[in-house]
């Protein structure tokens, strides 16, 4: 907020040149609010200073018509017959798991009819990559999100040593291609730096999660620690990232609750996405994960905002109270590929849980999907419509809000996901002419939008005001 | 048959030009066989007269090198970067309710909130239209279709009338307009002619379903006939089409199916899309749909695949075995927005019902996600994977095989939906650098495609030998 405040000082107060863009429709302010011809003014650095609408005069933010005189030099740049939306923010993502799109789909060497046989798959693609392997399938997977209108993704993160588990010279050599891709491409990051102990209570880690495992919790506090004096909270920020209550023991879950509150980082945790991880936790610890999750800290109704549960599916009704205050980031892609479930969104959003969204495995790369997907597998539970329509009854503007603002709560970034003064200009804009959108009436376009459409229509990708697609 | 056997020895024999495709990668013949450089040779009436691969020598059919001297004139055509496929057959449409896409998804003036509200919505637009505008809506759905990859449409006609009800001075005014629409795009068209009689068991048709309404069976059927000497059987088919056991009395069920029966024509209906048809069904026939439809001759065991249950969703396990022979049109998408459930596709296809796509509502146009979709969902209810893998453990083939065979054969088409001698070169290509696919090895293309991408990567399509994108 800080810095926020003091880019719209320096732009109200200097001469830097401005850029003022409109669109035949747009999304803007803090409320999302949809307006016909918006506009938004950016100054030098990439920071919005000011968003209206034409014909708005109320709107106290809005200068008289796109077409006034500036206050200082400007261009004004008309994106045309376009839709203006914040920057879509990707809450949960493993980047290197691109490598293996379409190939767990077949019987063969392999039976991955299950999410347990999957993920042998998976492992061992992730065996095979080596420091130059994850920087290139990283940026592959990373330029993808950004021409789906990704500005920002939560990277979480668990390769971090060579195949037999030994840490690399530098112990962030994996953290750091991850960085590399990000900052190559141009996408903002938040580098979920994950934990991984053991392969299952009193179980060893598998070979194969040998890459995962750190030596200790101090270890990995080291390395989280190294990256973030290194991260700028801009273009790069760190949050921690127990990977689950099946990988993380009590302890460790409670000292990296201790280490997350007293720095105030944000914390992502896979929770309940197969009914296994339930049982085994019972057995372990006479409880659910939630619960387990809450009784260490990592839950902390003190710091709303400041944890994420990942899919937390398969969850019960003191489970969802306990999340009240976090947020809940649903897969919808991935937990249908995988047979996970359904994410119940329409319960947590009636309580006040934030929904975010997240591409996860990035076979599919398209938060539009995962936005209408959401919804629809809601409709298909329920055999009825309109699951996520809230209070005010607008579908579209919720699940919106689900691909952008959520997501920016999820990674501890609330200026993101969203064109409001003090934000950066992370933008993105759909053509109103491609074919799935032509012929929508203004009106309907967002519903259409976000509950008919790919991100096929996006044709123009924003990140800090510099245009990268 | 017969014309396609005339073709081939017309190409083998004359010396007109003929075009040798080649590419990447690609499905050939009618058991869909993935290969390496496909060669398809096709003559100068569209049709395809030779189909192999390089380096493929026991394929008799292949020339043995796409570079070698072809038998008469011929250009060779490199597709470069591409995969080559069949185009996609869409079994199931209604093309004016593309009108409404975006539109049903919030609380307003109406609140669409279950299937029955929607249709609500969706008759107020179907009233709207005049004839000119029922084909604008049309030309722009076949439009959107074919660069989505359709080649060929099921298009299930139900406005035939004034909105009072009054016929057109040319009673099939309306079916014209379709049949205009789809000739103007380049699209193959099998017009599924409904006939609409009632709103429900002893109810009269409600005000906004009179445009639907046929005065007899007789009316109806004089102009099925009409329209049927006008067709070429190849650019134009017709089918009958019931609407289904809600809007059509049993007596009338019996006059479509002996009409389809002596003029060997297949029929479409909606089959149990909602409980609320399976209930009143039951208080009307005692029975449930499916099996109302096999008393009254409809679904008949000696005609395999002349009959087609859209939707078929809410169906027991006699129900299931009366539809053998018969073929199953699931709609995920519509199915997903409408609430109306999942179709339970890998029990019909382990019972040999051919399983064809549809794009019904038309609020997505895009048969790869229908395909995809129809796998995702299951996995959903499963809470597992590979649920439509066959015997042979393929997924991906059986997809492919419902967005083209499946819907050949449910249209009576069953040249259709292959790259095979004898059919029409009816096909799409896919690039391989587009983003989806960046990157996947080619022995997972298939599976990528249908699996995980969207109709984004199709650029180019053929209908006939035409290039139409």
């Amino acid at each position: 907020m800080t810095s926020a405040a003091a880019a719209t000082e320096t732009a109200a107060g200097g001469d830097a040149p401005r850029v003022i863009y409109t669109a035949a429709y747009g999304v803007i302010g803090p409320e999302q609010r949809w307006v016909e011809r918006p506009v938004v003014e950016v100054d030098a650095r990439g920071v919005i200073t000011r968003v209206g609408c034409a014909g708005d005069p109320e709107h106290s933010d809005a200068p008289a018509r796109p077409d006034a005189p500036p206050r200082s030099e400007a261009i004004v740049h008309d994106l045309g017959d376009s839709v203006l939306l914040p920057g879509l923010v990707n809450a949960h993502s493993h980047a290197f798991q691109r490598t293996i799109r379409g190939a767990t789909h077949a019987r063969g060497a392999g039976d991955p009819s299950d999410f347990w046989s999957w993920r042998a798959a998976m492992y061992e693609a992730a065996g095979a990559l080596d420091p130059e392997g994850v920087y290139a399938i990283t940026r592959r997977c990373f330029a993808e999100m950004l021409d789906a209108g990704i500005t920002c993704v939560g990277e979480f993160h668990y390769l971090h040593h060579g195949p037999d588990g030994t840490p690399y010279d530098d112990p962030a050599e994996l953290s750091r291609q991850v960085i590399r891709a990000a900052r190559d491409v141009g996408l903002r990051l938040a580098l979920l730096e994950v934990y991984y102990a053991r392969a299952g209570a009193g179980s060893p880690p598998l070979p194969e999660q040998r890459r995962f495992v750190d030596a200790s919790v101090e270890a990995y506090l080291r390395r989280v620690e190294t990256l973030r004096a290194e991260a700028d909270g801009d273009a790069l920020s760190i949050g921690l990232a127990p990977h689950s209550v099946r990988a993380v023991p009590e302890p460790a879950l409670r000292e990296l609750a201790e280490h997350a509150r007293a720095r105030a980082l944000v914390m992502h945790c896979h929770v309940s996405e197969q009914p296994r991880e339930n049982e085994e936790c019972a057995a372990e610890h006479g409880c659910t994960p939630t619960q387990l999750l809450a009784r260490a800290g990592c839950v902390d109704p003190e710091r709303p905002g400041a944890f994420t549960a990942v899919h937390a599916i398969h969850v019960d009704d003191r489970d969802r109270a306990l999340l009240a205050s976090s947020n809940v980031c649903a897969c919808p892609t991935t937990e249908a590929d995988l047979g996970d479930g359904i994410v119940l969104a329409s319960r947590y959003m009636s309580q006040g849980t934030t929904i975010a969204l997240g591409s996860d495995s990035n076979s599919v790369i398209d938060l539009l999907q995962e936005a209408r997907l959401l919804e629809m597998h809601e409709r298909l539970q329920a055999r009825a419509r309109l699951r996520l329509a809230g209070p005010d009854g607008q579908v579209g503007r919720h699940l919106l809000a689900a691909a952008t603002r959520g997501g920016a709560r999820a990674l501890g970034r609330p200026e993101l996901g969203q064109l409001a003064p003090g934000s950066p200009f992370d933008a993105i804009t759909l053509h109103t002419r491609h074919r799935a959108l032509l012929g929508v009436e203004g009106r309907h376009l967002l519903d259409a939008i976000m509950l008919t459409a790919t991100s096929a229509p996006i044709d123009r990708v924003f990140v800090g005001g510099a245009r990268r697609r």
